[in-house]
């Protein structure tokens, strides 16, 4: 299965709604394909403008390297040159922490979501109820 | 008047629903504000991967110079090298053509909206369409 | 409110006046609006040729996150890696150091103010009585 | 004589007053030194978001290549890509049209101001009166 339209703007709305739910700061919500491809971006009113890049690097960089958030964190922390290096190779646009989860449907991982504006943990945290509302299993 | 992220969400729709009236090709729809900062963007289904990009340089350009696609591209076909050196400043962003639209309220910019998957006057169409259902109008 | 013209000149001048009242080096200032565009800049005589750079990534790092240079400091020191990544994302133009002041009017961030010359503790004062001057209050 | 931030600031106020008289379009005017780095800059309300680039690519281009704005153009219409080359030497920060104007003192280049908001010939008349006001001669 491929991620659609509908899936992204079922993710997208229902990780705003658990924002909300949460109390979290705006939200601002990216869903890339498998290809890390944008699909559908939204930035709650009152974010701060560059969220788009923000959104986009926890999500690029789980789905280019199939590895989400939370894994990418620990191997900056452990190992800092090589997260540095991975970056330069893939543009300087991966943001490697929490709020970057991969879709999973089944074993395959068909696509990413990106949350910023609260903290990571947060972020992350909404982003798996987003993913679960559409169906899938979130990977954060 | 600044736009909001429910006005953003209104152009997608209403420009989406535009082009399956006219039976358009799949549109990839951007809202940009007037800063040129991205606020949503939605990628139609069976679109092009790469569409974000095309999207996303037709508003880009025709917020950062205040000049709507069709303007840009008159100035392109006239003086190509200038469009060309205007593209380098903004880190090779800025796509010329129709389907930039800038949104006024008043005499103010306060946004541009890009889409793109038909031709280039059939997406301005239907971003003036999206535009107008928001309330405001469109300078293509 | 938006930021005008006037304001930034404003802002720039007071920020000056303070650099000499304190004795400080020679400063560089520069206002940008709430999208992150150049509005002014003055860099006084004496300061080294590359200040524009410095002074611009102090106040493009604090309006593009909505988080002022001391907190980034902050994150930077706790987690480097990850104010490494948010620069990349906004194409190496982040300097996370105090000196960077957003401007609010209420609760809005309209601008930010990025100010080097002295330490960064001594630019932050002068950008905050800059910003006062012209009516708003600074968040350094 | 090397440019002090005074004379920087009266070709500013002299250009922007050249504008008005003109009546013109809201100009942006940049004044780089004779390194080709940023003295200062302004502005005026209403024009796009994205003028400084513009202005600071039309006065980089003049400093670096010694050739103000009109004789780059000159070559680009003649020539385009040398201009191409050149502007991807300078890492794409050349814009070459009228309103890149040099500034001399006797036989020296001292600097360059860059002008944008009206049409590049309106653009450049207005800097040479700036630069006339600081008591220095204009080479568009």
């Amino acid at each position: 299965m491929t991620l659609t339209l509908d899936h992204a703007r079922t993710i997208i709305a229902a990780t705003r709604a658990k924002g909300r739910e949460m109390e979290l700061k705006p939200l601002s919500v990216v869903v890339l394909d498998a290809g890390g491809h944008v699909m559908a971006f939204e930035r709650e009113d009152r974010a701060a403008p560059g969220r788009f890049a923000i959104a986009h690097g926890k999500a690029y960089g789980a789905v280019m390297l199939g590895m989400a958030g939370r894994a990418q964190m620990a191997r900056a922390e452990a190992q800092g040159y090589f997260m540095a290096a991975v970056n330069g190779v893939y543009g300087g646009q991966v943001v490697p922490v929490p709020g970057g989860v991969l879709v999973h449907d089944g074993d395959q991982v068909i696509g990413a979501v990106g949350v910023t504006g609260d903290t990571s943990d947060h972020d992350a945290e909404a982003a798996l109820a987003g993913i679960a509302a559409a169906g899938f299993v979130g990977e954060e």
